[in-house]
């Protein structure tokens, strides 16, 4: 099952050096969530070629504007290129008021329903359920409410062995039990055991999505073990100080984060504008946790396939 | 007196084809007027070197996002890179709520101060008066309230005529009123009529920047004799009829305005997501009136200097 990440934005604050504020578009299964939406979203979308038609969830992790002021403008693009089917955008209460008073404004009745989903910054709860994933808020630490986002993917069904299925002649009405887990009774009585006859599916994957926040253990158990851990890491760690002021975390503690969560792979972002280039930002962070890698625009992750 | 307009944004509605929404940047004197503000427009600045921190007005004709989505952004930016000098921007009334309310949000009290002053959408007003520039809206038809604006260059003083003032060892006392138009007395009583002393300044400029709008004749008297006529073109002509449902103009009418204006020089923009490459609808215009420019983005036009 497909499990790609896509960086469309990669910078914090302000947009610069051609990086632009926070948003990412995770393909699950070939059905597009989109994360935070920062100026210009749409434009990177266009830039990568990512369909924004066929994104039907939204994420914003806090109202801090470069992680949502491209949302009207896409919202509002998607209806004037005649989306009908609803929408879902999970975030903070305020963004129905936003958003409500820009659309009366400018006189525009959207053509497809805006499903609201507030997320509570306070505990971690499950946002989505469907065939395909589990999402959680991951609740942060960040001056106003924010909520980071905890995608896990679904357990796949037991995979059929083909061959033993071939040769005991196993009626195809059989198998949606199996691949859940039933054993095979044939019509003689005997027994197959579902192990001798399936194989497990692949151990689900989990892409914890950790937006600002200040270094904080409150959410190391939740987004522990996660496949892909993307963490903001706006300063190095000789701007201590300033992270914590603004309530950031630097690159150092970003790779504390993925080392004591027992991440796979660690994934930074949120740069400071005051960076012109990135690598002395991943070589600190390899420096703790030698399997990161910088969340550059354009650049899309399979989670797992590293 | 530099009078240079630079194109940030292009297109109408939704952006493509690297073509983003309106936006554009009016050097008077090396003073900058940012006129409309669409989503990217401070990405734009970045990359055509517009520095934001240079622009004291911002001039938005109407709330339709394309107009607009790209302010908030823009004041966040100012604000994060330390601006305290207060800034006027020129709009309609609901700006400030829009405004107020996501800056209350995210907790965001800026360092400089934002002073409104709201647009009337049924008659022509004076918004500015400095010593560069008198701004007027102009009155639109586009379905919510929207007006243009019209920049007027102020008059010079007349230019004292070097090889005269030296001749006649005029003390440079009398500098500033002969340059008013006074005439200049000699010790001896000897009158030298002002005209024998000094040039005419330059004819004043005037830009005027109809943004959305149907086909009107409603504002042609105000904008009549422009040195530089934006007239939005959204469509060629084959497609009027969707021009008049959705409260627009055809290259073919814009040009048609310029004519009937007597403008000296035509801009055309605001075009719609449906054509990828622009030549026909110059071409289109051209046939009408033949001075005409497309509003290309990071192109500037030296206004009275074509």
């Amino acid at each position: 099952m497909k499990f790609d990440l896509t960086i469309l934005g990669s910078n914090s604050a302000t947009p610069i050096y051609n990086r632009n504020p926070s948003a990412q578009i995770l393909n699950i299964n070939e059905k597009l969530y989109l994360i935070d939406c920062g100026e210009g979203t749409q434009q990177q979308m266009l830039k990568f070629d990512v369909k924004a038609s066929r994104i039907d969830f939204i994420f914003i992790s806090h109202l801090h504007g470069d992680h949502y002021f491209g949302l009207l403008g896409l919202l509002s693009s998607l209806h004037l290129n005649g989306r009908n089917k609803s929408i879902k955008i999970f975030g903070p209460k305020p963004l129905k008021e936003i958003i409500d008073l820009q659309f009366n404004v400018s006189e525009t009745k959207l053509q497809y329903e805006i499903e609201y989903n507030f997320t509570n910054p306070n505990e971690p709860e499950i946002i989505l359920d469907n065939n395909d994933v589990i999402v959680e808020t991951i609740p942060l630490v960040h001056g106003i409410p924010c909520t980071g986002f905890l995608f896990r993917e679904k357990k796949r069904l037991r995979k059929l062995i083909k061959e033993k299925v071939s040769a005991l002649n196993i009626p195809t009405e059989f198998f949606t039990a199996i691949k859940k887990g039933a054993d095979y009774i044939d019509n003689q009585g005997v027994v197959f055991k579902n192990d001798s006859i399936t194989l497990d599916s692949a151990i689900p994957k989990t892409y914890c999505y950790c937006s600002d926040t200040c270094f904080s253990e409150s959410y190391f158990k939740q987004i522990s073990n996660a496949t892909l851990l993307y963490h903001e890491s706006t300063f190095l760690h000789n701007m201590l100080d300033r992270a914590k002021i603004t309530q950031h975390t630097t690159v150092l503690q970003a790779a504390e984060v993925a080392l004591k969560t027992n991440a796979k792979m660690l994934l930074i972002g949120h740069f400071s504008a005051r960076y012109k280039t990135l690598n002395e930002l991943l070589e600190e962070a390899k420096s703790v946790f030698p399997n990161t890698e910088l969340a550059i625009e354009g650049k899309t992750f399979q989670i797992g396939d590293e």
